[in-house]
Protein backbone atom coordinates (compact mmCIF):
# COMPACT_ATOMS: atom_id res chain seq x y z
CA UNK A 1 0.00 0.00 0.00
CA UNK A 2 1.09 3.32 -0.68
CA UNK A 3 2.24 6.02 1.90
CA UNK A 4 -0.19 8.95 1.15
CA UNK A 5 2.13 11.44 2.36
CA UNK A 6 4.56 10.81 -0.56
CA UNK A 7 2.08 11.15 -3.46
CA UNK A 8 3.06 14.33 -5.36
CA UNK A 9 0.70 14.40 -8.29
CA UNK A 10 -2.79 13.40 -8.94
CA UNK A 11 -4.54 12.33 -12.78
CA UNK A 12 -7.88 11.72 -13.01
CA UNK A 13 -9.36 9.82 -15.88
CA UNK A 14 -12.19 11.99 -17.35
CA UNK A 15 -15.08 10.63 -18.76
CA UNK A 16 -17.11 8.91 -16.06
CA UNK A 17 -14.89 10.06 -13.85
CA UNK A 18 -14.97 14.21 -14.19
CA UNK A 19 -17.70 14.38 -16.42
CA UNK A 20 -20.91 12.68 -16.94
CA UNK A 21 -20.73 11.85 -20.10
CA UNK A 22 -23.88 10.43 -21.08
CA UNK A 23 -26.08 13.22 -20.03
CA UNK A 24 -24.33 15.67 -21.60
CA UNK A 25 -23.74 13.59 -25.01
CA UNK A 26 -27.56 13.21 -24.92
CA UNK A 27 -27.96 16.88 -23.96
CA UNK A 28 -26.12 17.94 -26.73
CA UNK A 29 -27.80 15.39 -29.19
CA UNK A 30 -30.97 16.09 -28.44
CA UNK A 31 -31.80 19.04 -31.10
CA UNK A 32 -30.06 17.09 -33.41
CA UNK A 33 -32.14 13.97 -33.28
CA UNK A 34 -35.28 16.19 -32.75
CA UNK A 35 -34.91 17.06 -36.32
CA UNK A 36 -33.07 13.86 -38.05
CA UNK A 37 -34.52 11.15 -36.13
CA UNK A 38 -36.88 11.94 -33.69
CA UNK A 39 -37.69 7.86 -33.03
CA UNK A 40 -34.38 7.53 -31.18
CA UNK A 41 -33.52 8.09 -27.53
CA UNK A 42 -31.20 10.53 -26.82
CA UNK A 43 -29.62 8.61 -23.59
CA UNK A 44 -29.51 5.21 -26.22
CA UNK A 45 -28.14 7.39 -28.97
CA UNK A 46 -25.14 8.40 -26.36
CA UNK A 47 -24.93 4.86 -25.35
CA UNK A 48 -24.64 3.47 -29.09
CA UNK A 49 -22.00 6.53 -29.77
CA UNK A 50 -19.82 5.26 -26.85
CA UNK A 51 -20.39 1.63 -27.90
CA UNK A 52 -17.55 2.71 -30.64
CA UNK A 53 -15.40 4.15 -28.25
CA UNK A 54 -12.87 1.14 -27.24
CA UNK A 55 -12.90 -0.59 -30.14
CA UNK A 56 -12.19 2.49 -32.10
CA UNK A 57 -8.58 2.68 -29.67
CA UNK A 58 -8.15 -0.80 -29.54
CA UNK A 59 -7.12 -0.17 -33.26
CA UNK A 60 -4.42 2.00 -32.62
CA UNK A 61 -3.32 0.22 -28.97
CA UNK A 62 -2.54 -2.93 -31.08
CA UNK A 63 -0.32 -1.11 -33.47
CA UNK A 64 -3.21 -1.61 -36.74
CA UNK A 65 -3.50 2.10 -36.94
CA UNK A 66 -1.32 4.98 -36.11
CA UNK A 67 -2.37 7.40 -33.42
CA UNK A 68 -4.75 9.60 -34.12
CA UNK A 69 -7.05 11.91 -31.79
CA UNK A 70 -10.15 11.33 -30.30
CA UNK A 71 -11.85 13.80 -31.76
CA UNK A 72 -11.12 12.00 -35.04
CA UNK A 73 -12.34 8.52 -33.48
CA UNK A 74 -15.42 10.06 -32.08
CA UNK A 75 -16.32 11.82 -35.57
CA UNK A 76 -15.78 8.43 -37.30
CA UNK A 77 -18.11 6.79 -34.50
CA UNK A 78 -20.50 9.09 -34.95
CA UNK A 79 -21.14 8.72 -39.07
CA UNK A 80 -20.97 4.78 -38.22
CA UNK A 81 -23.46 5.40 -35.61
CA UNK A 82 -25.74 7.80 -38.41
CA UNK A 83 -25.66 5.42 -41.04
CA UNK A 84 -26.56 2.43 -38.71
CA UNK A 85 -29.42 4.38 -38.02
CA UNK A 86 -30.37 5.13 -41.37
CA UNK A 87 -29.59 8.71 -40.81
CA UNK A 88 -27.90 10.33 -44.02
CA UNK A 89 -27.25 13.37 -45.89
CA UNK A 90 -26.05 15.69 -42.71
CA UNK A 91 -24.41 18.42 -43.71
CA UNK A 92 -20.53 17.57 -42.46
CA UNK A 93 -20.68 21.11 -40.82
CA UNK A 94 -23.50 19.40 -38.67
CA UNK A 95 -21.97 16.53 -37.82
CA UNK A 96 -19.12 18.25 -36.70
CA UNK A 97 -21.16 20.58 -34.57
CA UNK A 98 -22.23 17.35 -33.16
CA UNK A 99 -18.87 16.25 -32.33
CA UNK A 100 -18.31 19.13 -29.93
CA UNK A 101 -20.67 17.26 -27.64
CA UNK A 102 -17.70 15.79 -25.83
CA UNK A 103 -16.14 19.29 -25.25
CA UNK A 104 -18.94 20.38 -23.34
CA UNK A 105 -20.01 18.10 -20.93
CA UNK A 106 -20.97 18.85 -17.25
CA UNK A 107 -18.52 17.47 -14.04
CA UNK A 108 -19.98 15.90 -11.34
CA UNK A 109 -21.64 17.73 -8.82
CA UNK A 110 -18.37 17.27 -6.81
CA UNK A 111 -15.80 17.48 -9.11
CA UNK A 112 -14.70 21.29 -9.34
CA UNK A 113 -14.75 22.64 -5.70
CA UNK A 114 -12.79 19.15 -4.70
CA UNK A 115 -10.23 19.93 -7.49
CA UNK A 116 -9.75 23.59 -6.16
CA UNK A 117 -8.93 22.22 -2.87
CA UNK A 118 -6.48 19.15 -4.17
CA UNK A 119 -4.74 21.69 -6.53
CA UNK A 120 -3.44 23.55 -3.54
CA UNK A 121 -1.08 20.77 -2.42
CA UNK A 122 -0.76 18.32 -5.41
CA UNK A 123 -0.44 18.89 -9.34
CA UNK A 124 -4.08 18.07 -10.83
CA UNK A 125 -4.13 17.17 -14.60
CA UNK A 126 -6.63 14.88 -16.58
CA UNK A 127 -5.13 11.55 -17.87
CA UNK A 128 -7.70 11.27 -20.13
CA UNK A 129 -8.02 9.50 -23.91
CA UNK A 130 -9.71 12.91 -25.07
CA UNK A 131 -7.44 14.95 -26.76
CA UNK A 132 -6.09 18.22 -25.11
CA UNK A 133 -8.31 20.81 -27.71
CA UNK A 134 -11.33 18.69 -26.51
CA UNK A 135 -9.83 18.64 -22.41
CA UNK A 136 -9.42 22.29 -22.86
CA UNK A 137 -12.71 23.46 -24.21
CA UNK A 138 -14.10 21.15 -21.15
CA UNK A 139 -12.15 22.38 -18.48
CA UNK A 140 -13.05 26.14 -19.51
CA UNK A 141 -16.70 25.73 -19.68
CA UNK A 142 -17.07 23.61 -16.50
CA UNK A 143 -14.14 25.75 -14.78
CA UNK A 144 -12.05 22.80 -13.98
CA UNK A 145 -8.68 24.05 -12.85
CA UNK A 146 -6.13 21.85 -14.17
CA UNK A 147 -2.38 22.31 -13.79
CA UNK A 148 -1.95 20.66 -17.51
CA UNK A 149 -3.25 18.51 -19.68
CA UNK A 150 -1.82 15.17 -19.70
CA UNK A 151 -3.00 11.95 -21.18
CA UNK A 152 -3.23 10.42 -24.68
CA UNK A 153 -1.94 12.61 -27.17
CA UNK A 154 0.95 13.82 -25.10
CA UNK A 155 2.19 10.60 -25.20
CA UNK A 156 0.71 9.26 -28.46
CA UNK A 157 -1.34 6.34 -27.00
CA UNK A 158 -4.32 5.06 -25.44
CA UNK A 159 -4.83 3.81 -22.24
CA UNK A 160 -4.72 1.56 -20.59
CA UNK A 161 -1.38 1.35 -23.04
CA UNK A 162 1.23 0.85 -20.08
CA UNK A 163 2.93 3.96 -21.98
CA UNK A 164 0.56 5.90 -20.72
CA UNK A 165 0.90 5.51 -17.30
CA UNK A 166 4.80 4.84 -17.32
CA UNK A 167 5.36 8.37 -19.88
CA UNK A 168 3.26 10.53 -17.33
CA UNK A 169 5.47 9.30 -14.59
CA UNK A 170 8.36 10.36 -16.84
CA UNK A 171 7.07 13.93 -17.84
CA UNK A 172 5.69 14.43 -14.12
CA UNK A 173 9.78 13.71 -12.86
CA UNK A 174 8.31 11.37 -10.27
CA UNK A 175 8.75 8.08 -9.11
CA UNK A 176 6.04 5.94 -9.87
CA UNK A 177 4.13 5.88 -6.22
CA UNK A 178 4.60 9.65 -6.15
CA UNK A 179 1.32 9.70 -9.18
CA UNK A 180 -1.76 8.63 -8.05
CA UNK A 181 -4.35 7.96 -10.51
CA UNK A 182 -8.14 8.62 -10.17
CA UNK A 183 -10.55 6.71 -11.84
CA UNK A 184 -14.22 4.92 -11.65
CA UNK A 185 -12.77 2.58 -13.96
CA UNK A 186 -11.18 -0.86 -12.27
CA UNK A 187 -9.03 -1.64 -15.33
CA UNK A 188 -7.80 1.78 -16.12
CA UNK A 189 -6.66 1.53 -12.33
CA UNK A 190 -5.53 -2.00 -12.91
CA UNK A 191 -3.30 -0.97 -15.72
CA UNK A 192 -2.14 2.09 -13.76
CA UNK A 193 -0.83 -0.22 -10.79
CA UNK A 194 1.08 -2.86 -13.04
CA UNK A 195 3.43 0.10 -13.45
CA UNK A 196 3.57 1.24 -9.51
CA UNK A 197 1.42 4.41 -9.52
CA UNK A 198 -0.88 4.94 -6.82
CA UNK A 199 -4.55 4.87 -7.00
CA UNK A 200 -7.71 5.93 -5.94
CA UNK A 201 -11.14 4.22 -6.96
CA UNK A 202 -14.12 6.67 -6.97
CA UNK A 203 -17.54 5.17 -7.17
CA UNK A 204 -19.75 6.60 -10.11
CA UNK A 205 -22.30 4.03 -10.30
CA UNK A 206 -24.95 5.95 -12.85
CA UNK A 207 -22.55 6.57 -15.39
CA UNK A 208 -23.93 4.24 -17.77
CA UNK A 209 -27.42 5.29 -16.48
CA UNK A 210 -29.48 3.80 -13.63
CA UNK A 211 -29.13 -0.25 -14.78
CA UNK A 212 -25.27 0.15 -14.80
CA UNK A 213 -23.53 -3.24 -13.98
CA UNK A 214 -19.87 -2.58 -14.21
CA UNK A 215 -17.60 -0.50 -12.15
CA UNK A 216 -20.12 -0.72 -9.43
CA UNK A 217 -17.30 -0.90 -6.53
CA UNK A 218 -13.79 -1.42 -6.43
CA UNK A 219 -12.09 -4.81 -7.42
CA UNK A 220 -8.75 -4.65 -5.62
CA UNK A 221 -7.73 -3.23 -2.79
CA UNK A 222 -7.08 0.18 -4.36
CA UNK A 223 -5.05 2.81 -2.16
CA UNK A 224 -8.30 5.09 -1.88
CA UNK A 225 -12.19 4.13 -2.62
CA UNK A 226 -14.70 6.75 -2.18
CA UNK A 227 -17.68 7.93 -3.11
CA UNK A 228 -16.63 10.85 -4.63
CA UNK A 229 -13.90 13.89 -4.88
CA UNK A 230 -14.94 15.53 -2.19
CA UNK A 231 -14.08 12.43 0.02
CA UNK A 232 -11.13 11.85 -1.18
CA UNK A 233 -9.96 15.29 -0.71
CA UNK A 234 -10.57 14.54 2.71
CA UNK A 235 -7.94 11.76 3.33
CA UNK A 236 -5.13 13.65 1.24
CA UNK A 237 -6.11 16.73 3.05
CA UNK A 238 -6.33 15.61 6.40
CA UNK A 239 -5.53 19.40 7.91
CA UNK A 240 -8.30 20.62 6.07
CA UNK B 1 -2.08 41.50 -41.44
CA UNK B 2 -4.06 39.51 -39.24
CA UNK B 3 -7.57 40.48 -38.72
CA UNK B 4 -7.58 40.30 -34.70
CA UNK B 5 -11.04 39.18 -34.29
CA UNK B 6 -10.41 35.67 -35.79
CA UNK B 7 -6.93 34.88 -32.79
CA UNK B 8 -8.62 32.04 -30.77
CA UNK B 9 -5.58 31.00 -28.65
CA UNK B 10 -2.33 32.91 -27.97
CA UNK B 11 0.83 31.06 -26.58
CA UNK B 12 3.58 33.01 -25.25
CA UNK B 13 7.54 32.67 -25.32
CA UNK B 14 8.05 31.85 -21.27
CA UNK B 15 11.66 32.94 -20.12
CA UNK B 16 12.21 36.28 -20.96
CA UNK B 17 8.49 36.92 -21.87
CA UNK B 18 6.79 36.20 -18.99
CA UNK B 19 9.13 35.39 -16.18
CA UNK B 20 12.70 37.17 -15.73
CA UNK B 21 14.70 34.43 -15.95
CA UNK B 22 17.87 36.25 -14.99
CA UNK B 23 17.05 37.93 -11.27
CA UNK B 24 15.25 34.46 -10.96
CA UNK B 25 18.18 32.43 -11.33
CA UNK B 26 20.79 35.23 -9.56
CA UNK B 27 18.73 34.77 -6.91
CA UNK B 28 18.78 31.54 -6.38
CA UNK B 29 22.09 30.82 -7.17
CA UNK B 30 23.11 33.38 -4.64
CA UNK B 31 23.18 30.97 -1.42
CA UNK B 32 25.06 28.13 -3.38
CA UNK B 33 27.70 30.50 -5.07
CA UNK B 34 28.19 32.09 -1.68
CA UNK B 35 29.21 28.61 -0.03
CA UNK B 36 31.18 27.46 -3.28
CA UNK B 37 32.20 30.75 -5.38
CA UNK B 38 31.82 33.97 -3.53
CA UNK B 39 34.05 35.69 -5.50
CA UNK B 40 31.49 35.12 -8.78
CA UNK B 41 29.17 37.46 -9.43
CA UNK B 42 25.47 35.75 -9.28
CA UNK B 43 23.73 37.60 -12.31
CA UNK B 44 27.53 37.05 -14.40
CA UNK B 45 26.74 33.20 -13.00
CA UNK B 46 23.04 33.37 -14.61
CA UNK B 47 24.24 34.84 -17.76
CA UNK B 48 26.87 31.94 -18.37
CA UNK B 49 23.98 29.37 -17.39
CA UNK B 50 22.04 30.96 -20.05
CA UNK B 51 24.74 31.22 -22.94
CA UNK B 52 24.79 27.44 -22.94
CA UNK B 53 20.61 27.14 -23.55
CA UNK B 54 20.98 27.53 -27.37
CA UNK B 55 23.79 25.34 -28.48
CA UNK B 56 22.13 22.75 -26.38
CA UNK B 57 19.09 22.57 -27.94
CA UNK B 58 20.96 23.20 -31.60
CA UNK B 59 22.24 19.72 -30.76
CA UNK B 60 19.21 18.64 -30.64
CA UNK B 61 17.31 20.81 -33.43
CA UNK B 62 19.88 19.44 -35.79
CA UNK B 63 19.37 15.75 -35.39
CA UNK B 64 22.44 15.40 -34.07
CA UNK B 65 20.71 13.91 -30.89
CA UNK B 66 17.75 12.72 -29.98
CA UNK B 67 14.93 15.06 -27.71
CA UNK B 68 15.92 15.12 -23.94
CA UNK B 69 13.97 17.66 -22.08
CA UNK B 70 15.10 20.92 -20.82
CA UNK B 71 15.51 19.87 -17.23
CA UNK B 72 18.41 17.30 -18.79
CA UNK B 73 19.86 20.14 -20.57
CA UNK B 74 19.86 22.89 -18.23
CA UNK B 75 21.84 20.29 -15.68
CA UNK B 76 24.38 19.14 -18.09
CA UNK B 77 24.93 23.23 -18.88
CA UNK B 78 25.07 23.83 -15.46
CA UNK B 79 27.96 21.26 -14.63
CA UNK B 80 29.55 22.96 -17.63
CA UNK B 81 29.95 26.17 -15.94
CA UNK B 82 30.55 25.17 -12.22
CA UNK B 83 33.18 22.87 -14.68
CA UNK B 84 34.66 25.81 -16.69
CA UNK B 85 34.92 28.04 -12.98
CA UNK B 86 36.70 25.13 -10.74
CA UNK B 87 34.26 24.37 -8.45
CA UNK B 88 34.19 20.64 -8.05
CA UNK B 89 33.20 18.32 -5.68
CA UNK B 90 29.54 19.29 -5.60
CA UNK B 91 27.18 16.29 -4.04
CA UNK B 92 24.72 15.42 -7.15
CA UNK B 93 21.77 16.23 -5.01
CA UNK B 94 23.18 19.88 -4.59
CA UNK B 95 23.62 20.39 -8.30
CA UNK B 96 20.11 18.88 -8.96
CA UNK B 97 18.77 21.59 -6.22
CA UNK B 98 20.22 24.26 -7.43
CA UNK B 99 19.26 23.31 -11.51
CA UNK B 100 15.48 23.36 -10.45
CA UNK B 101 16.04 27.29 -10.09
CA UNK B 102 14.37 27.50 -13.29
CA UNK B 103 11.27 25.68 -11.72
CA UNK B 104 11.06 28.79 -9.45
CA UNK B 105 11.58 32.34 -11.79
CA UNK B 106 9.18 35.24 -10.81
CA UNK B 107 7.04 36.91 -13.57
CA UNK B 108 7.13 40.35 -14.93
CA UNK B 109 5.01 42.67 -13.06
CA UNK B 110 2.51 42.68 -15.78
CA UNK B 111 2.30 39.08 -16.47
CA UNK B 112 -0.13 37.42 -14.06
CA UNK B 113 -3.37 39.96 -13.84
CA UNK B 114 -2.97 39.94 -18.36
CA UNK B 115 -3.02 36.44 -18.37
CA UNK B 116 -6.07 36.06 -16.34
CA UNK B 117 -7.58 38.86 -18.14
CA UNK B 118 -6.85 37.07 -21.90
CA UNK B 119 -8.05 33.82 -20.54
CA UNK B 120 -11.77 34.92 -20.11
CA UNK B 121 -11.91 35.66 -24.35
CA UNK B 122 -8.72 32.94 -25.55
CA UNK B 123 -7.15 29.56 -24.90
CA UNK B 124 -3.65 30.73 -22.92
CA UNK B 125 -0.71 28.39 -23.09
CA UNK B 126 2.80 28.75 -22.86
CA UNK B 127 4.84 27.90 -26.02
CA UNK B 128 8.31 27.41 -24.43
CA UNK B 129 11.18 24.95 -24.62
CA UNK B 130 10.90 24.79 -21.03
CA UNK B 131 9.59 21.00 -20.01
CA UNK B 132 6.02 20.60 -18.91
CA UNK B 133 7.06 19.97 -15.10
CA UNK B 134 9.37 22.76 -15.38
CA UNK B 135 6.52 24.95 -16.26
CA UNK B 136 3.82 23.75 -14.14
CA UNK B 137 6.45 24.05 -11.14
CA UNK B 138 6.80 27.54 -12.33
CA UNK B 139 2.88 28.28 -13.00
CA UNK B 140 2.06 26.97 -9.49
CA UNK B 141 4.55 29.06 -7.85
CA UNK B 142 3.63 32.05 -9.64
CA UNK B 143 -0.31 31.80 -10.32
CA UNK B 144 0.42 31.79 -14.10
CA UNK B 145 -3.21 30.38 -15.33
CA UNK B 146 -2.58 28.56 -17.97
CA UNK B 147 -5.04 26.48 -19.71
CA UNK B 148 -2.35 23.70 -21.08
CA UNK B 149 1.11 23.24 -20.85
CA UNK B 150 2.18 23.09 -24.77
CA UNK B 151 5.44 23.55 -26.21
CA UNK B 152 8.51 21.77 -26.64
CA UNK B 153 7.88 18.56 -24.46
CA UNK B 154 4.51 18.29 -26.45
CA UNK B 155 5.80 17.88 -29.67
CA UNK B 156 9.64 16.83 -28.57
CA UNK B 157 11.39 19.29 -30.29
CA UNK B 158 12.92 23.04 -29.62
CA UNK B 159 11.79 26.07 -31.21
CA UNK B 160 12.32 27.15 -33.43
CA UNK B 161 11.81 24.17 -35.53
CA UNK B 162 8.82 24.68 -37.66
CA UNK B 163 7.29 21.40 -36.01
CA UNK B 164 6.96 23.06 -32.98
CA UNK B 165 4.62 25.88 -34.12
CA UNK B 166 2.98 23.67 -37.06
CA UNK B 167 2.14 20.98 -34.44
CA UNK B 168 0.99 23.14 -31.96
CA UNK B 169 -1.70 24.97 -34.80
CA UNK B 170 -2.94 21.32 -35.13
CA UNK B 171 -3.28 20.47 -31.73
CA UNK B 172 -5.12 23.10 -30.91
CA UNK B 173 -7.76 22.77 -33.73
CA UNK B 174 -6.99 25.99 -35.79
CA UNK B 175 -6.27 27.56 -38.50
CA UNK B 176 -2.58 28.92 -38.40
CA UNK B 177 -3.74 32.94 -37.78
CA UNK B 178 -6.13 31.87 -35.27
CA UNK B 179 -3.31 30.98 -33.02
CA UNK B 180 -1.19 34.01 -31.73
CA UNK B 181 2.80 33.47 -30.26
CA UNK B 182 3.77 36.27 -27.73
CA UNK B 183 7.00 36.87 -27.30
CA UNK B 184 9.84 39.28 -26.81
CA UNK B 185 12.37 37.60 -29.07
CA UNK B 186 11.83 38.81 -32.92
CA UNK B 187 13.66 35.46 -34.06
CA UNK B 188 11.11 33.14 -32.30
CA UNK B 189 7.94 35.60 -33.78
CA UNK B 190 9.62 35.20 -37.13
CA UNK B 191 9.80 31.57 -37.28
CA UNK B 192 5.93 31.53 -36.37
CA UNK B 193 4.97 33.78 -38.69
CA UNK B 194 6.70 31.54 -41.33
CA UNK B 195 4.43 29.06 -40.20
CA UNK B 196 1.18 31.71 -40.88
CA UNK B 197 0.91 31.89 -36.88
CA UNK B 198 -0.19 35.34 -36.07
CA UNK B 199 2.49 37.71 -33.70
CA UNK B 200 2.93 39.79 -30.93
CA UNK B 201 5.89 41.41 -29.74
CA UNK B 202 6.36 42.55 -26.26
CA UNK B 203 9.38 44.87 -25.34
CA UNK B 204 11.54 43.39 -22.70
CA UNK B 205 14.12 45.52 -22.79
CA UNK B 206 15.81 44.57 -19.59
CA UNK B 207 15.74 40.45 -19.56
CA UNK B 208 19.49 40.46 -20.06
CA UNK B 209 20.21 43.20 -17.36
CA UNK B 210 21.16 46.74 -18.29
CA UNK B 211 23.26 46.61 -21.68
CA UNK B 212 20.80 44.79 -23.38
CA UNK B 213 21.68 45.27 -26.92
CA UNK B 214 18.99 42.76 -28.85
CA UNK B 215 15.18 42.09 -29.01
CA UNK B 216 14.60 46.01 -28.08
CA UNK B 217 12.43 46.52 -30.11
CA UNK B 218 10.10 45.06 -33.00
CA UNK B 219 12.38 44.07 -35.77
CA UNK B 220 9.31 42.98 -38.41
CA UNK B 221 5.73 44.53 -38.69
CA UNK B 222 4.45 42.36 -35.94
CA UNK B 223 0.42 42.51 -35.98
CA UNK B 224 0.96 43.45 -32.22
CA UNK B 225 3.39 45.52 -31.11
CA UNK B 226 3.27 46.43 -26.73
CA UNK B 227 5.06 47.66 -23.83
CA UNK B 228 3.52 44.88 -21.88
CA UNK B 229 0.91 42.48 -21.41
CA UNK B 230 -1.62 44.33 -19.99
CA UNK B 231 -1.33 46.48 -23.24
CA UNK B 232 -1.69 43.60 -25.24
CA UNK B 233 -4.78 42.58 -23.62
CA UNK B 234 -6.19 46.06 -24.00
CA UNK B 235 -5.94 45.80 -27.56
CA UNK B 236 -7.37 42.35 -27.82
CA UNK B 237 -10.10 42.90 -25.31
CA UNK B 238 -11.35 46.59 -26.49
CA UNK B 239 -14.62 45.88 -24.52
CA UNK B 240 -12.67 45.48 -21.09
Amino acid sequence: MTNHTEIKALVFDVFGTIVDWRSGVAREAAAFLHRYAPQLDAFEFADAWRREYSPAMEEIRSGRRAYVRLDVLHRENLVKVLNRNGIVGVPDAEIDALNLAWHRLDPWPDAVEALHRLKRKFIVAPLSNGNIRLMVDMAKRAGLPWDAILGAEVVRAYKPSPKVYSETVEILGLAPAELCLVAAHNGDLAAARRLGLSTAFVARPTEHGPNQETDLGAEQAWDFVVDDLGELANQLLPEA
